[in-house]
């Protein structure tokens, strides 16, 4: 996607270098960084420089590309196994991370050093690749929903920066400014780590599409007042029977939605489907530190990165970091493979079907 | 209530002298500023020293009386209507303001100084306890629907704060914990002025009332998660069909509790009825800065009070103050004359009861 005007992807790869866009400095700042070894590669996915599930994948897979190319020839499996250790120990509930991982483990395995440095590239690319098509095709199924001049909802950070390239939530939209039918976007602050004031307004930005930041608290008076014709949210799993694990205050938007009879769309490659979890109420919540609802970070007035403390001293706090919305509640899942019901027999088809 | 152990009004008056709880400084301290002048008094409403309607109208009848006290014998009536503008101009929607104002210029009106002085202070004194015995009266109504053990959503800051003494949402849980029954409370930080995390776990900390701080995208899921009995919500206008008018974010609350057929309470004292107000749709919904938004102001980790910002420099965004509840998802309005529904019906009869 676009930033300052010129084309750059979430995460990129050159031979033995990984490049990331630096979010933690964003939207203050705009960096690249270069990783010259994998664990660099591994220290910046535990450090939150690059967040998203898709994001996430591709760079694990090419941290272990650039293992790859660092090994010994004697030795070289083994070096490969600590290296997957290593990045598999970054985040150790992201599913994407394992998955991608491994696809870099099979592509080597039983390979001789020079063949298996070669492999090891290709099928990062091709993790990174896919992850970037499949976007692209979710934006393309997407695109119809959104007429000229649509109000649309998002909830968090479902962009580019969560995935290699377009993201999820955001890529019909991006489709279908390409398209010229341009849309305004409500963009959910998505307390308590500000995802969306943070990403989401800064990549729309980027792109020229309009936006305007509002409280959360703002989303549902906004529907209510017939100021919004659609939302869509990205999702983090969908269980087997389509309810929708998601940020926090997904719930709730979906809630007013359906209350109101305004669509409601998950966007997801079919990678976020899972279908070994039956419903939503397998799927574990995690719970968060207390101080990202205690606190917020931002920038002072003097351009120093500092929290500041709202709540009394003592005082304590409940960070859950999802929320599952039901299946019922919503309008579609739009996928790389087309829009499927949120129901048992469509995650079921949206599982199987071809690429489209 | 209790603050560090020791009574205290949020307004209170002493002769001359005119004594708020410092609100901005909360909750990192905790002063009581003394005004000796009614222009000090009027200052320190336009400035928010003290807020909530209740405090507003109490602390403007008690700027009145200073000036009584203050107005020479010759010009006595006109250096009180000039006092009268200079307290009136200082909060222009606050409709209790207003009255509050009207009620000491018509004890005094056509007194002699020496009466009128006399008067103003009584009437000043007689709007405090009046609102104070009006909160205490909605905590005697409301304090049954709180069992032992019963957890508590609340939004904003409906409690002592805003009024002189005991608070409409809070009070039923002041009341309840008097009568032995201890009740959690799920505190949303009300975003973007975070008078949740600053004020109500404050004050709820002082009277010893069990809570937490969640970010306002969680209320919903708690709801969902059944670790909510009941929702009670204070209320900035009810118009005359029920509707309630309060804090944004008070609609995606109830549409939650709605859905899930969880009990939603709005407390507030009768003066809060408007019986010309036909509808929601009548009530005019202030729109406030857009910095409210796209910073957060709070304690930095050096003690001091700073604002930090998320959004992305050029960001813009919409700050809604307030948001519209339909009466049909309130279970019910709770006043110092008893319980209501929140319906046309309702409203009348709570208009019209005498305090019970």
């Amino acid at each position: 996607m676009i930033v300052q005007g010129q084309p750059y992807r979430t995460v990129s790869q050159d031979g033995p270098e990984v490049r990331l866009i630096d979010q933690p400095l964003l939207p203050h700042r705009f960096q690249v960084v270069s990783l010259h070894h994998h664990t660099q590669t591994a220290r910046a996915i535990s450090e939150m420089v690059v967040r998203g599930a898709g994001a996430i994948g591709a760079t694990a897979a090419a941290g272990m590309a650039q293992a790859a190319l660092e090994a010994p020839e004697v030795g070289f499996h083994d070096y490969l196994a600590e290296a997957a250790r290593t990045l598999s120990g970054t985040r150790p509930t992201a599913q994407n991370l394992f998955w991608a991982i491994g696809r870099v483990l099979d592509a080597v395995a039983g390979e001789a050093p020079r063949h298996a440095r070669e492999a090891a590239v290709a099928e990062a690319r091709a993790v990174a690749d896919e992850d970037a098509a499949a976007c692209e095709a979710i934006g393309r199924h997407g695109a119809p929903l959104i007429r000229h001049g649509a109000r649309v909802s998002t909830h968090c950070n479902a962009g580019w920066l969560a995935f290699v390239d377009w993201g999820s939530a955001l890529s019909p939209l991006y489709r279908a400014q390409r398209e010229g039918r341009r849309a305004f976007v409500w963009v959910d602050e998505t307390r308590p780590r500000s995802q969306g004031a943070r990403l989401t307004a800064w990549e729309l930005a980027q792109e020229g599409v309009d936006c305007a930041i509002i409280a959360d608290n703002a989303a549902g008076a906004l529907m209510a007042r017939g100021e919004v014709d659609l939302v869509i949210t990205g999702a983090d799993r969908v269980a087997a029977n389509g309810d929708v694990a998601n940020k926090i205050g997904t719930y709730s938007s979906a809630a007013v939605a359906r209350l109101l009879g305004i669509p409601f769309y998950v966007a997801l490659p079919s990678s976020t489907l899972d279908l070994s979890c039956p419903s939503g109420a397998e799927i574990p919540i995690e719970e968060r530190s207390q101080d990202e609802v205690l606190y917020t970070w931002g920038w002072s007035d003097e351009g120093r990165f500092v929290r500041v403390r709202t709540a009394p001293p003592g005082a304590r706090a409940r960070n859950l970091a999802f929320d599952v919305t039901p299946g019922a509640w919503i309008t579609g899942l739009i996928t790389e493979r087309g829009i499927f019901p949120a129901t048992s027999e469509g995650v079921r088809q949206a599982a199987a079907a071809p690429q489209a």
